[in-house]
């Protein structure tokens, strides 16, 4: 099969490096592998700023499966949490309530505009049952970069904790967990960190875990209790992904060469910029303002050309070697384009340039979307 | 790093062609992954018996994510679970259900006994609000083979439904699992189907799954939500870990040139005859008697010599490039040999001989257990 440069969130492009660190079978109790799981821990934690008040508890499964197990773990039985919503992702995060059946209560705003801090300090005024407030960072959805630090801050003022959805922000931006009063902040080996998917992170603090011991309805989903074995021994309570831990250690290996999260996130600056550019350039126009847009998707609207189609796009770019993704917006025609990964300016380049190609193919003329979108704040 | 051949039950060691599939970055939303899932979905089945009745659900996870799910997804919230315990993944279910609040019962015998299906039949007899049982067909923790077919027919009988830990045994003995009266049948792709870890699969019938929908309290572990979405679209719900499910493919390949578990079974089988008749030359006692073996993880008993020590065998036997596994037994000092994985009776042979090179070098004369055991019916 072709190797494809992946435009997506994630699973994404990762080095040839990385994934030749999975072609050795580690037994999952052997002293070899409870160093490897050890050094990803101490290196998430460097990478987290290395905050001496936190840890870091890996565990086994995907993003989703983080944010309910931060939730399941961390929100009392008779908790309540504030879910933030303006897309995708936030809605998802309501599932994940509804389903553990804590209590909620939501602030929603568009998908386009970012969460107010002002709005979630009325909502926590208003209801001081609330103790969690659960918001995404970057909604993948749309692209949208919430304002994490101000949310913070009013939460810490209002004496609430948090569960924040770093999952495709955490490795693609400097974050300052540290100063969040976050009882999770969860992350996922492959997004920003560039490695291959299959186990996901939080990151939290002792006082935290040893707090929220039995409160969790879900075994496999209980951090406290995975927190608390995996000191006790080094080990996994269950299987771990042992091929895709070992491919973390290697792909952290390539942050550090490259400089850390602050290289890595001007990078990633600089694909999103180049794309930008590239993408304006051939007559698109993107969902949201340059400001509120993380260096991480890029939602671009589908034209009003009736030539074009996304399935007929997506299929000649993929012959071109790139994999686009598609929309995952309820309010607007879309679809998407990644800028993170083991990818560099120059690839968004060729991008730009099969993308082009690739609507001349279609024979388009008219780029613009179909509808004139309104005016954003 | 070397590699070693892993006697462990998994992770364990797979053939150098199951992990180059892990070589290439797969979108998830493309349809070439797509392709991919429903083909080892299609493979599965067919590996199971082609049972035309039954699906497959794959899903992100360990073995213990697989159990959580399905007694999550299908026990009502007012059914009552059976849990039969003869070792410690018996117990550990017995710990998910506890976790879920599911009502339960048990019925538990010692490690070295297997579940009699009459004490499984008087307990449903006892208990109409039982409506499941939850089982696992081979006890990890010793080796043990409990009689599934036989308890299957007393479940039926009963009108009662089950929950099959079937994690060790699918891929590595031939199952009847068409025949039982299962709600999931529940396998990973670490163990007999020698692939690498990552995710899990429970082989249930659209009927149960549908008749499941909404009944669990996590959406994340909610077999009846992945499956829905899966057969709607394609795809996973939730990032899928695309390397190793590409892993598995290949796997696959490998289990149908061998000519199917039936042929692996018998490989299994003479791994575990040549490991049995070795270790029990150089003078280990072993857990089980032989008719309760599965030939998947040998329960070695510990030598009363002074001079043995785990921890020193361990070291010697991986210089030998031999990775052993500790015990998992309650009642009895031990460690384990596992038989399973990409290796062959001549790989047995090598290890008796770095077994028995070993034990020299730790200076043991006398290989007998410390405590003569009570004899075993």
């Amino acid at each position: 099969m072709t190797e494809r440069i992946l435009l997506t969130p994630g699973p994404l492009t990762t080095s040839p490096e990385t994934k030749a660190a999975m072609l050795v079978d580690h037994g999952s109790w052997d002293e070899d592998f409870r160093s490897l799981t050890a050094r990803i821990r101490q290196r998430l934690l460097a990478a987290a700023g290395g905050s001496r008040s936190h840890t870091v508890v890996p565990l086994q499964g995907s993003g989703t499966y983080a944010v309910e197990a931060a939730i399941g773990t961390f929100v009392p039985r008779q908790g309540k949490i504030l879910v933030l919503q303006n897309g995708a992702y936030g809605k998802r995060m309501a599932r994940v309530v509804e389903a553990l059946g804590r209590r909620m209560t939501t602030v929603a705003v568009p998908e386009t505009r970012p969460i107010s801090p002002v709005q979630v300090a009325s909502a926590l005024n208003a209801d001081p049952d609330i103790t969690h407030i659960g918001m995404v960072h970057c909604e993948t959805g749309t692209g949208l970069l919430n304002p994490v630090d101000e949310i913070a801050a009013v939460v810490r003022d209002q004496g609430r904790r948090m569960i924040v959805d770093a999952i495709s922000t955490f490795g693609a931006l400097p974050l300052d967990i540290g100063h969040w009063p976050a009882d999770a902040v969860v992350g996922s080996a492959n997004k920003g960190l560039e490695s291959v998917p299959g186990f996901v992170f939080a990151f939290s603090t002792p006082e935290a875990l040893t707090a929220a011991a039995g409160n969790s309805a879900s075994l496999s989903l209980d951090l406290a209790d995975q927190w608390r074995y995996m000191e006790e021994t080094g080990q996994w309570r269950f299987t771990p992904p042992t091929h895709t831990v070992a491919a973390l250690d290697r792909a952290l290996d390539q942050l550090e060469a490259e400089g850390g999260i602050p290289v890595r996130h001007r990078r990633y600056r600089d694909n999103m910029a180049t794309l930008l550019a590239g993408v304006r350039a051939l007559g698109f126009e993107t969902l949201l303002p340059d400001h509120l847009q993380a260096p991480v998707i890029l939602t671009v609207l589908t034209p009003g050309d009736p030539a074009f189609s996304f399935q007929d796009l997506y299929a000649l770019m993929k012959q071109r070697g790139f994999i686009l993704y598609p929309g995952k917006t309820t309010d607007a025609a879309s679809f998407r384009i990644g800028c993170i990964g083991a990818i560099t300016p120059a690839v968004m380049e060729r991008a730009v340039a099969a993308l082009d190609a690739s609507l001349r193919d279609l024979g388009m003329r008219d780029r613009a979307p179909a509808t004139p979108l309104e005016p954003v704040a």
